[in-house]
């Protein structure tokens, strides 16, 4: 090994330090195991940094040329599988730069001019969450898209809508495919904003106060495209809110996906039979042979979790921390890393999987039948005849109550039977009692009815 | 007690059941206890119901402002401590109807046409969190020019930075000041973004599937200042997003709060002894005649923990269901309403608090002397006179490990022992190592200069 | 108002201050609003203080027995609702003994000799906590001996399995009851566990170093009925363990409960079917005159997060605290009081319902027909047959496969299909594929058979 | 490759389907990259299975021997390195059944006879757990141990006691460390009792309702060195409690030490000075040469956070569950392997690092007589010669404003001023206002005195 080399690999911080640090402790405190990731961003970071440094005069003229050249090959290597991380060097930022002066020599000592790596970890996670995002909004808006197509193509189909998993009245199912497309266009909505607060760059920064370097922080944000700069330096290498804000939002996303599984594996199960789902979207079982599993939903519900407990372990490491800059921070990254891939990978499963949901349309209308899912339509036939809500409303359960015990439906009721809970009732009550007219009767903005779940889609696709 | 009042304590959905709810389970299951701080809201919101029922023609003429001055005799009966609140009755909005129809008559009955509890009670709590976000911000935005005023009275006072607790280089203190305030502008701006997606009408939701009543919901959305309606009907009932996202807005306003009551904490113990709080935000002992506690900053850091908890409770309570409402949803109210009421306290008492802390400057700068904090000053100024900064870096800690060794400060080195460690050291390196060249240097956006200080309160003024 | 009394209201720790105490602050800071149901725990504590100061010395003969007296008289009057908690007196141990020195005079004031409000509150919230244990405890008996009940009752009744809520096998009812049965029998384990690290005497450990007084722990400890005294004064005042404990224990006893829930509303479902519910545990809808909600499964689930947000507050709390006592520690009560409650009330609630559980037995059994719960039972006959399990269970896979096609069930299969798919299939494989025959033959311990199912009751009857 | 290998490599629950995984839900979907460090609990449980299933005659005699000796080479292949885990085959439990078959044969596919995934890998994690609380409590006790030898070479050191991080009294530093252990004591205590709930043997549960086949349950329990056999096949399956249990007990472990840390990382600033960390334990900076981080304390203190994200992730992930086994389960492993890493670092570096503290022994005294500690003292002497606890609280508060003002010690005071506030007051008043003094009359059980952390340590050393 050469003394360059070995250079690279002694501490850059030991000068102070008389005892060496031990196999354990190096094993606890190096993050280069995880924030590798962070490469591309570190790179694009350093070059940008050495630009503005050469702008204002730090560097020579063609120096920064040199460094970003030298930077595009370790890139290069990495991509190709080729550069060796080495733990003694902690993390991605120290790896990079030892190879960078293993490679062109003593100007890659100049490159940290004027930053620290409290602003450089924090440039580089900016950047990262920010990519992210920016691929997570797109994937949400193709799962958008696909639960839009799913509602058009099951515009008309009458399935029971719950509430306490009972019964309550029919609606359609494009009409429930719509109600999911609101959450995730919510949630869509959350991480744009998110993005804003994100992308502004913090390098300048240096460990905590700024920097003594004429530095020209605009240059540095406008080639990386961040919307600004940060204002306050201690502020600066210690906020970690954008990190914290992702998590909330994916964890905000997470239930919503964990909820529509929940109806998923409901709607699959025999006793419901609702739907279908792909086989490549389910596995069996090692014993049961019969088993076909909703197992990519059932991971998705369980990944939840995960996700919550994400941000909960953010949340409880900020919160300890005193300004500016401290250890701990270390510990943002898994955590943040795990939401980012965990939500991503989830949106981007059910994006790919709900055209391929098949609806068994007869087996929803049938279901609606079941648990007197047209008793408010009684109610409401009564209030247009005259009675008030809640009077109707008695009247109406206690017929539920009859055909409860006679075990029928309330359209079974002969005409007479009905008009004795009150003489309101006429022969025209019997259309009423239908799902189809129910559903169509529920006729506004936001109704089930097949005309507005066709209006929203048309809305929706108008508006892009 | 008359026939109409008898009537309005009959359980209002009673007509199904043959069997009367037991009490543990009457107790277990109300809400009134904690719901009816909404009755201003559920008023205003049956108000604009009822006059669009007449608008609409399900109403009579006239009707409308019988139910209206109905309920603004609830509302006066209720702000006079003269309303009797039945836990029979279960929450709010039966509470409030009961009464109406007992006061009125018939006519009160018809009021629940066209909707149910569970769009009502959505419309409720979202006036309600819209008006909280009202109130939090224009106490953020006190907090923040608190903040901004004493960053401009402590412009040019120096204290030491940290990280790690260590000391690390100087900074002022009102820099350290606008680092807290960045971190409430954030948190405003996540309220308010919040505030966009909670001020949409549910209203004419119904159960879950729409009403059939020719119901125009952008005029109740009108009169109640929402900024529009919702799209889906199911989606509507069940969603408390808006619930989540202000809480996980309060939890992160939270985390900075407590990590400034850290430092408070920190900073007026007499190890520290930066600064001084009023007498009113601190309290005694009971055993320790001489404690001065500083009981505020340390409750609200402990209450940090439970709005972490509300935020936590309210994932895992809406994780678990599936469409539409569930009764699981009556307990979203708790911690939210436990969010609302501890963020608002805490931003509160310490827009107030601020103006009144007091800064022992002498004590500050001296503490800044301590720890090496200029040693960086001493590598950035090897670094003009041509070394390359990991080379710099290597010497300081060097000289620094010396400092250490004698126990004395880099800056009472003789100019010889200093040269012993690089020849690029001359007589000027004095004035590089005093706190006030420390701080004066850092002189761009986001530096911790007074001038740059002053410049960032200067654009915060501008930008009212 | 007399010259005692405002001593009595005096902020007790008032000497070294110049400033009163601001409205809001006082309201923010205060705890008897919340903390006053622990006045038994609080006077019970005081006399056993009281007495053993007598005892050593500190009290003269017969002073003890004058404030055990009047503090017999003060718990009399708040029993009885007759007295006054002022807010100006902050927490229950101050109005208390104020209250103390204003009925007896100045004996009164000798009363917080050698105790501190640290350890007097720590000892108060383990006696309050000890008794919440022992009656939780009794609960859950009374809950685990209903499950056994209801399992008794419904040995020999067949339902279908789940797996990934698919049907997987054919299983008794009194099984399924017996697995809820396990998961209660373990949280109790848990509190009685717990129980060990409460039950164990703060007081004499006084602000946080021990007090000069010759005090008898031991004699306390052995009045108050606890198991020991803890054996460091600066871990004794801030320790909370053990309400950290007692909520974890609470959170995974909510999971249970909660996962319960899940199933109680799934199987009332009109899909399902399994069982009914008392009318008293349920609820209707205030606009579908046809609901039976399961309210109280719905609020015990809901209620399940509350508790996980308690558990994650105080773990928060505690987290952020040097030794030893900080005034973030009053933080600690509201969480810890509403997962007390909430417990309390869910297994309460479950212990009174289950014995009114209907099970539909005829329902349970045609559901266990479906989804070829049996195919495992012709994998294993294969097996016995000569075949390896691996081989066998994709033998199987096919049958189901041409099942599903042909919409009938394994059994309906003709002999000669069957043969098709193995050559060692014969007439006796009708036998195994019958659902009684399935659970028959899962004949060991922790088997489905009735036979086991029965022997597991017998078993836990005779542990008693 | 060869059939058998190709055997080995096709879905083993692969004939119900016509569709094959997509390589996006392969990559969602498996395990085997975090479950493989399972491996040896899997083969030892596998190898107690095979020798059960020929001693109940499911296997021929001779046969286990080959499958247990087909086992230990895969175990030896893989502590080589020379085993490839295949994605395409899960899990652990199927890339090591695989590799069996493809090794020994046909035998090898009659090894799942009588199991399933489900209690197989119920039991790995068990078993897993066991060891992991096994090693814990090891190095718990060699941090106890750790924090006792600490306690005895302080135990006449005079530190500061805070409470609200004000000054409160004088402690000895010894008896501080013994508040540690005291926390680290009832932290292993917690452990054990862990352990015996999660050393029950689920194998024999199979899918979830038991086996046909006539297993023998003690057996395999008796070679795996397990306390007992699950009671109910459906709980078995699907209980995760003692996983949750762990991750509950290491959240407060975590607490614990991060408390700890904090008070580290406070007790190295150069405000504090009280104590010195060994250089391995420390890191540098990459930017200010002169610093040395308490980087260990640090990384403590942040990763207790995610060890409560791991409690919390496991709580939410059970919760959503019904009965039996689901896919959710497979999300149990990453949390509880996080937890159990992280704990268990943490607890090791410490009882590492804990016996090269360096006490500054007479910093921590001259800290003790900042903030009047001796205050209480002074009380407790009015006390004695007769006055009212709660009235000479009074006095001394006075005295101690006076001081304040005077900027001195109370012992600075003379005799004169002292006694203008109380004519109790006589010349011996200054012995009980020494540091030394008030820490030695602290002498009972738990209290601070010298002679009472030595009679603590004494006891300790006779417990063992």
């Amino acid at each position: 090994m050469s003394q360059d080399s070995q250079d690279g690999n002694r501490k850059l911080w030991g000068g102070r330090f008389s005892e060496s640090t031990s196999a354990l402790v190096e094993r606890f405190s190096e993050s280069v195991s995880f924030d590798q990731r962070l490469y591309r961003h570190d790179i694009r970071g350093s070059q940008a940094h050495a630009r503005m440094l050469e702008r204002v005069g730090v560097l020579a003229n063609g120096e920064a040329q040199i460094i970003v050249d030298g930077l595009d090959a370790i890139l290069a290597d990495i991509e190709a599988g080729r550069f060796e991380w080495k733990t003694a060097l902690e993390d991605v930022h120290m790896n990079i730069e030892a190879r960078l002066t293993e490679n062109i020599g003593e100007l890659g000592k100049k490159l940290h001019t004027g930053r620290s790596r409290n602003d450089q970890v924090a440039t580089d996670i900016r950047l990262y969450v920010r990519d992210a995002i920016d691929a997570l909004v797109a994937d949400m808006t193709r799962l958008a898209d696909a639960l839009l197509d799913l509602a058009e193509r099951e515009a008309d189909s009458i399935m029971p809508g719950f509430t306490h998993l009972q019964i309550a009245q029919p609606v359609t199912f494009g009409h429930h495919m719509l109600a999911w497309r609101e959450q995730i266009l919510r949630d869509r909505a959350r991480f744009i904003d998110a993005r804003r607060r994100t992308n502004i760059l913090p390098l300048g920064s240096a460990a905590l106060a700024g920097t003594v370097y004429p530095i020209d922080r605009e240059y540095v944000a406008e080639q990386l495209g961040f919307d600004g700069v940060t204002e306050n330096s201690l502020d600066a290498v210690s906020d970690r809110d954008f990190a914290i804000e992702f998590c909330a939002a994916a964890s905000l996303t997470q239930v919503h996906l964990s909820r529509w599984s929940e109806e998923l594996i409901l709607w699959v199960t025999p006793m419901f039979g609702f739907i279908r789902l792909p086989d490549r979207y389910c596995t069996g079982s090692s014993i049961m042979p019969q088993k076909k599993n909703p197992d990519v939903p059932e991971l998705i519900r369980g990944k939840s979790g995960r996700v919550i407990g994400d941000l909960q372990a953010l949340l409880v490491l900020m919160k300890g921390q005193p300004l500016a800059y401290n250890r701990d921070n270390q510990e943002d990254k898994e955590p943040l890393f795990d939401a980012i891939d965990t939500v991503s990978a989830c949106v981007r499963l059910y994006a790919d999987m709900f055209p391929h949901i098949g609806v068994n349309r007869e087996t929803c209308r049938e279901a609606a039948f079941k648990g007197y899912s047209t008793a408010t339509d009684l109610a409401d036939y009564l209030v247009r005849k005259g009675l008030a809500f809640r009077d109707a409303h008695h009247v109406v359960g206690a017929a539920v109550g009859h055909a409860v015990e006679q075990g029928c439906d309330l359209s079974e009721l002969p005409i007479d039977t009905l008009r004795g809970y009150s003489a309101l009732i006429g022969e025209d009550v019997y259309a009423v009692l239908t799902v189809e007219g129910s559903v169509a009767a529920r006729d506004h903005i936001g109704g089930t009815s097949p005309g507005q779940v066709r209006a929203a889609i048309a809305r929706a696709r108008a508006a892009g």
